[in-house]
């Protein structure tokens, strides 16, 4: 089995980073990537600084196979990403052509026209070499430079731009996981027992998180274990499954696959 | 002015990077750290991997006035970050007397009875010259080690222990900020303006984040703009608050101060 890709996600944003906005792109993304075998090895969450994100687009582009960028690409004074991720790769950042006719067509076709000024010209601008990311919610594009793939914060609108850049992405073998879950159940209590299921299968990473539920969907309230079994070797997975159930089975507790009732 | 002590937040977890869970605590944590004054400069989402934690743990402490951490300290075999600190710190990672007999007494008063086995000690052992964070929720601790602070991973645990950590932190001049939002208004037709709001203020941060609501408190329905100036100087933020209410009247808008209705 080849080694899957790997992926990391930079969320770029004062907004988040003083609690004004809360992010809702990195969850998305780590599910879809998971699915496609290019699993999220890491995120960063950081500010609208040139210095900084150049720094750290540099790093993490070396490092993994996939770099993702979220924010930053809109046309006002702190909307910086395209630029740095420009000055990152050494190139110039001049307007892409066929985006700025693109763009042009967009805003003409609007009532009333839309002026394509020099704050919408930025978002046509692109580093030299990057193809766009085209998406159907806006005509101003995200773009992949090299590895690295930048795409609006806007959720719906990143969304819709993940969607057009995803088949263009080499998966790799999908990330899998069984869940179980166990009610009344303390994780100090099985812990021993996981870590030797654990040992049983080293290629899967075997998790527990607790929960608490104060009105869950059956009227279930009260304090469990989710016990998941993860990787890339499904019938592994199914057997680390098989194997939480039955060490739950043996503690007189009722374990209940996916989500407790 | 003095500077502003900075922070860093590291979300430690395989389950938010593979978009099992929604991380729910850098929203709570940089809104807190930010009235505070100790403003939020960076987050990582990074893997239960040893080496990772460690080598990550010892970049950032360097960097940051205070590092926070939150996830893996339960007892499970998953639960890595308390001994990654002792190896990041260079000490052992060793049972604390005091931590030891709180937990025994709060497992002997529960009835049924808790076992006080090698899984629920873990809980109990820490970097050696670590002090604990003891809060209401649960008798296993957080911990402050030199300018590191772990915190549970559970919202309501992790919140708690910050409630127990806070008063201890020194604090520096809150960030404060003055949100103006206009309906119906595209970023690219005021960035330019708003750009030369920027310049008046350079000690502020004036932001531009575009939102769309399609079912408003009073039923509102569209798109619009939320414009911020973020800083230390409360007044300069109303200043520039002004100037922004100013400009997106010139511009036929009718601002809101606040939440759009």
């Amino acid at each position: 089995m080849t080694e899957n890709p790997t992926a990391c996600l930079l969320i770029i944003g004062n907004e988040v980073l003083s609690g004004r906005t809360r992010d809702a792109n990195l969850q998305f993304l780590a599910t879809r990537l998971g699915e496609m075998g290019i699993p999220l090895r890491e995120a960063r969450v950081i500010p609208d600084i040139e210095t900084t994100i150049i720094a750290t687009l540099n790093e993490v582009r070396a490092r993994y196979t996939h770099v993702f960028t979220t924010g930053g690409i809109g046309p006002t004074h702190d909307d910086i990403t395209s630029e740095c991720v420009a000055k990152a790769f050494g190139v110039p950042w001049v307007v892409h052509e066929e985006t700025r006719r693109i763009m042009a067509a967009d805003y003409a076709r609007r009532d009333p026209p839309v002026e394509f000024n020099a704050a919408r010209l930025r978002m046509a601008t692109l580093p030299l070499g990057a193809t766009p990311i085209r998406c159907e919610m806006t005509s101003a594009p995200g773009f992949t430079m090299g590895n690295v793939h930048v795409m609006a914060g806007v959720p719906r609108i990143m969304q819709s731009m993940f969607d057009a850049l995803a088949p263009s992405l080499a998966r790799g073998t999908p990330v899998v996981s069984r869940t179980v879950h166990a009610l009344g159940i303390y994780e100090g209590n099985i812990a021993a027992a996981l870590e030797a299921i654990q040992a049983r299968f080293p290629a899967l990473d075997v998790g527990s998180y607790p929960f608490y539920r104060s009105h869950g969907p059956q009227g279930f309230t009260g304090g469990g274990v989710a016990l998941v079994a993860k990787g890339t070797d499904a019938a592994a997975c199914d057997e680390a499954a098989a194997a939480i159930t039955e060490m739950l089975r043996g503690l007189g507790a009722e374990p209940v696959q996916g989500e407790p009732g």
